[in-house]
């Protein structure tokens, strides 16, 4: 669960994490658990800010998003409906050795050589029968014993081919032939291939490849190596090897990565359940019922922050990628373009969505009645960044990857990629880093509501009055046209989803009537989708606002002290409040005063104990962006200073005079 | 799913959730899934609401209190440790026939004639049997096929044991001896007991006795009944039956409630993990982390809201028993009373804890140092139920319920429940309804640390200056009771805990280092821990808000219409915003502004569709404390009341003129 030790920056913020109670290891104190993490007091403060922004500004500061919280275990049916069940998975491939299994995108290169061994048989069996000849020709016999699977079939078995080599059934009935007929009967032909990195002694793998047919069953192996591939001496450098047994992994195969358990008393095939891999299906699953209470109508979205699952090989980064993480996720429901197109007579266009090229005055903030899917998207990418840099998250600290068309999903329109330069994000052949993804907003054209209906039997189409009215007033060219284009959409995607028993008749049936909706007002929503990820975001925010200060005092003694550089927004503790000396009653009761006017409104901190300029390096620490100190001036030593007291900057140190009047509305101000 | 047609109240309610958008059945368009909700619009904002103001309450606006937020998933080690591996289990019983498992403590009385089958041969085989003799002694054959397993051993079979009686193994020669053996060896003595419910046909047990032996691999069953039983015809009122099928119920045993899950890619029992049945115990696995990097000290408290998950047998009563749901839990951290005792002499004992009766005159407010758990638990007992009247609930709507030493777990000192007066709550004898559990606040001696300590091997206990400079100064005769005091204490919790290979003298030894560890001012910390279900919170405010007015129009026409009577701190929509007419561009504009004044601080609905009376029915419905009307007024109209704004109240339609400039100011006074 270690950090890799390349990475000081990252291994310093790991420790920062866990000195001062932002991230634990879940379950630390039983060794741990595997891509699962804990957030201690000062981390479940800053998630919290994270995630009340968040939902601040996608729900309660909008008036076309409505929120909904629904659960973790859901109906299976809505994960087949998904395609989760199907292919929600990772490709990957296994150790024969250990079983362990590793993503087949993501296995480290290895170099050395490769060794060969074409199967074992039992030592003892072996060792008598060699001892029928003489000492020096064993080597020979030991060839013989391998001939028939030598040299010209070793391609095939490579290749996973079994071995045409049959052992001979008739042996001569005496002593010898019953020691040939057990040696050869022990054998088995079970190829594996081990690497020995350069540099290694050559037991090392002799000693891996004999735990392997131990493990298989042989009592002492015997080992037969293919010694003309290993002479060769040839090193390789290759992807087909397990990082840590050196072993030849089997053949890519898929991995679901959702996680099951089961409900109810009896456990059995209708018992099982999927923990969800994404908060997104809940929101279609329950799209009717949202926009039948919640007198919204198409462009709305739905909002949701929660838990999800994924079953990861290989947990990494910290809590980058982890277990158990939680998502924002919002589905705004757009209009398709064949329906803003029959109502406006045009759909806006934008182009270059979402890239740093794009230009962000071809589009208005205010969404438009004729925005298209491609505005709605463009619109999306830059509110969202917006909210970022509302965090303290610069353009700067920010990438994009626009997906190609061979990354996106068939039924995907576009997607954008939020990335943040980590500091485990890697460097291309330039030296630039391009950052990991922190939120995707995808344009997912109407594939998810369309899925949702064919599933559950139930309508997700909307009906839209002004659709109907625009449709019947339209040139009967253009509807003909607007019709054609819709009902090709729909077949494409009826086609690409269709059960193996639907003809083309019935696909073709279904987009025509699909498309005869339009003439009705009737059509299936389409969505764009900005998905963000907490955990990410929460390790982004501590990335960014980790910074060191190295101070020499008086004495000459160096010391390095860290700042945690949080937005306003987002710090955990908004105030540290100190009473300049802990045994002067009435300092401790004004500063309690001053707790107690904050505290409704904000987190804060008290603190007496130490001297101010060690109180300073704990807040700065937890990321307190600013200090209030009661000092003998507040309590009038300075009349004109009376009730007024210092607030001290995180950031630059600098300090000013507030009236305790004012202070509420002032940290207010800052903080909001 | 549906609730019991009983109570008609709550029927309102689940329709009410469901049309306004507080709570959906989740995954719906797939029939739903037993035991888990949505929460909709409405319902995510007050859960939000709930959540918010006790995490304010019980983190942010106390010194003593840090919070934490860990993951669903943890290792299993923990619940070993905590004991729910091996005893969180409902005691079930299953019916032989359906498989359907019942709670041992929750089946139904049945009333009806008991039938007892004894057993079943295949029809075939004894119809070939019997025809070998006179039609007229077939009876009296079949009593003499039953005769060695009737009567005599029949009350042991009922009692679960084998039936002595084995089949012949000599048979005649000849064809009749091969009937006879067929007939014979196709018997099979499987007791089953099916209740007749009276006034329903004897066929009708028939048929489920042959289905059970059907299903239990005979082609064509041939019953044998014991019609001794069944002739006697006594009515049962039992509550051994299963309640649809009828069938005696196996005997009880315990099955877990924990959900399971795998992580990783290979499945084993190495993979297993649970999924948390309540989020305490990773207050306690964490403990020494939050500790250490908190700056708290015991007493203090760690708080945690989060999902937990349990296996329910039969959730019901709409969202008060789900499968899935939410808690909010403080474990708060106090000093065992021999400390108290040793540092300040005495303990300060309060009695009746948390009761109508106690009297809460003889508690502080504010926590003391002499504080033994019994203040504890009462101050908290105290201070929940606060929380519950600040949010609404008084505390005629509530209920306690003092456990008894019988109900308690056998290391906890006491239990207070808090309970809600629900719809569905039971009345008793008396009429008086108790009401149903909102939140336990349990004080659970030292025993949760102690068992963290002793299956993680990693210390659990704290170090307190203050204790070992008071033990030096103590009288020895003071010293000695209290060691001898808190080394029983000990004793006891690892004798009831101890693991079968610890001897008693161990477990002595164990108890007398603990015990000498105070006077090193070393202790293992006491809890007492409120437990809060946020769900079954959230439907009280929901039952406790729901109020009908019937109202008669002008034209006599009469209508019921329902107000959502939430606390103004937890209802959803805060304010709905309302310019008079839609069509007024000067009023839809100031109210927008009036929207935009407000969003930052709170949750507001912009309505301009309808007359003004429908606009408040709606938010009526909702919740909402207040309605804002932006008028002609507002504009100028009469100058006196430029820039003021109608507020009208939701609970008693009073209405009141305030200028735009409080606004802001007005409502957060009382919404906050």
């Amino acid at each position: 669960m270690a950090e890799p030790k390349e990475n000081p920056l990252m291994e310093k913020i790991v420790s920062l994490c866990k000195r001062r109670g932002f991230i634990f290891q879940s379950s630390e104190i039983y060794g741990g658990i595997n891509g699962f993490w804990d957030y201690g007091p000062l981390g479940a403060e800053l998630k919290r800010n994270v995630k009340e922004l968040w939902w601040h500004a996608m729900t309660r500061q909008r008036d076309d998003v409505a929120g909904l919280e629904a659960t973790i275990i859901m109906s299976p049916q809505i994960w087949k409906a998904s395609g989760h069940v199907d292919t929600f998975a990772d490709t990957m491939r296994e150790c024969p050795l250990t079983k362990k299994r590793v993503r087949a995108d993501q296995v480290e290169p290895q170099s050395g050589t490769a060794y060969t061994f074409l199967g074992a048989g039992e030592t003892k069996k072996i060792e008598a029968w060699l001892n029928l000849f003489p000492h020096d020709l064993r080597n020979q016999k030991i060839k013989l014993l391998l001939k028939p699977w030598e040299q010209p079939a070793f391609g095939n078995v490579l290749a996973g081919e079994k071995n045409p080599y049959t052992p001979p059934t008739d042996y001569p009935d005496n002593l010898e032939g019953r020691i040939q007929k057990e040696a050869f009967e022990s054998i088995k032909r079970d190829t594996i291939l081990v690497l020995l990195p350069i540099g290694k002694p050559e037991e090392s793998v002799i000693k891996k490849a004999k735990e392997y047919y131990y493990a298989n069953g042989f009592y002492e192996p015997f080992l037969f190596e293919a010694w003309t591939i290993k002479q060769s001496g040839q090193t390789l450098d290759s992807i087909d090897y397990h990082p840590e047994s050196g072993f030849l992994l089997s053949p890519p195969r898929p991995f679901n990565l959702m996680m099951e358990t089961n409900l109810g008393p009896v456990v059995s095939a209708d018992s099982k359940a999927y923990l969800r891999p994404e908060t997104a299906q809940a929101i279609f699953a329950q799209f009717k019922n949202v926009l039948e209470t919640s007198r919204q109508r198409v462009p709305f979205g739905i909002a949701q922050v929660g838990k999800a699952f994924r079953n990861e090989v290989t947990p990494r980064n910290f809590t980058f990628r982890s277990r158990e993480f939680e998502q924002m996720e919002l589905e705004f429901f757009i209009k398709p373009d064949e329906v803003i197109e029959a109502i406006h007579g045009s759909v806006f266009r934008v182009h270059g969505s979402g890239s740093e090229n794009s230009d962000p005055g071809t589009l208005n903030r205010e969404p438009q009645p004729n925005w298209g899917w491609e505005a709605w998207h463009k619109y999306w990418v830059e509110e969202r960044v917006r909210f970022y840099e509302g965090i303290g998250l610069s353009r700067e600290t920010l990438g994009f990857h626009i997906q190609t068309k061979e990354e996106l999903a068939h039924y995907a329109r576009a997607c954008t990629d939020i990335l943040f330069k980590f500091p485990f994000s890697k460097k291309d052949e330039h030296g630039n880093v391009a950052g990991d993804e922190l939120e995707g907003i995808a344009a997912r054209s109407d594939f998810d509501l369309s899925q949702h209906q064919r599933f559950s039997g139930k309508p997700m189409g909307v009906f839209d009055d002004e659709l109907r009215a625009a449709w019947a007033k339209l040139p009967k060219e253009k509807s003909d046209e607007l019709w054609k284009r819709y009902y090709e959409n729909r077949k494409n995607y009826l086609t690409k989803s269709a059960k193996p028993d639907e003809t083309p008749e019935q696909i073709s049936q279904q987009a025509t009537e699909d498309a005869n909706g339009l003439a009705k007002g009737q059509y299936i929503p389409h969505v764009i989708e900005p998905s963000a990820g907490v955990d990410r975001l929460i390790l982004a925010l501590i990335a960014n606002a980790y910074s060191e200060i190295t101070e020499t005092d008086d004495k000459g003694k160096t010391e390095t002290r860290v700042t945690m550089k949080f937005h306003p927004r987002v710090a955990p503790i908004k105030a540290g409040i100190f009473p300049l000396l802990k045994n002067k009653p009435e300092l401790v009761k004004k500063a309690q005063e001053v707790r107690e006017l904050l505290r409704p409104w904000m987190n804060v901190f008290y603190d007496e104990s130490g001297s101010i300029g060690k109180r300073y390096a704990r807040q700065d620490e937890a990321g307190t962006p600013f200090c209030v100190t009661i000092d003998f001036d507040t309590l009038g030593e300075k009349p004109e200073l009376l009730d007024t007291v210092t607030i001290r900057y995180r950031d630059d140190g600098k300090q000013e005079r507030v009236k305790i009047s004012e202070l509420l509305d002032f940290l207010l101000s800052k903080i909001r």
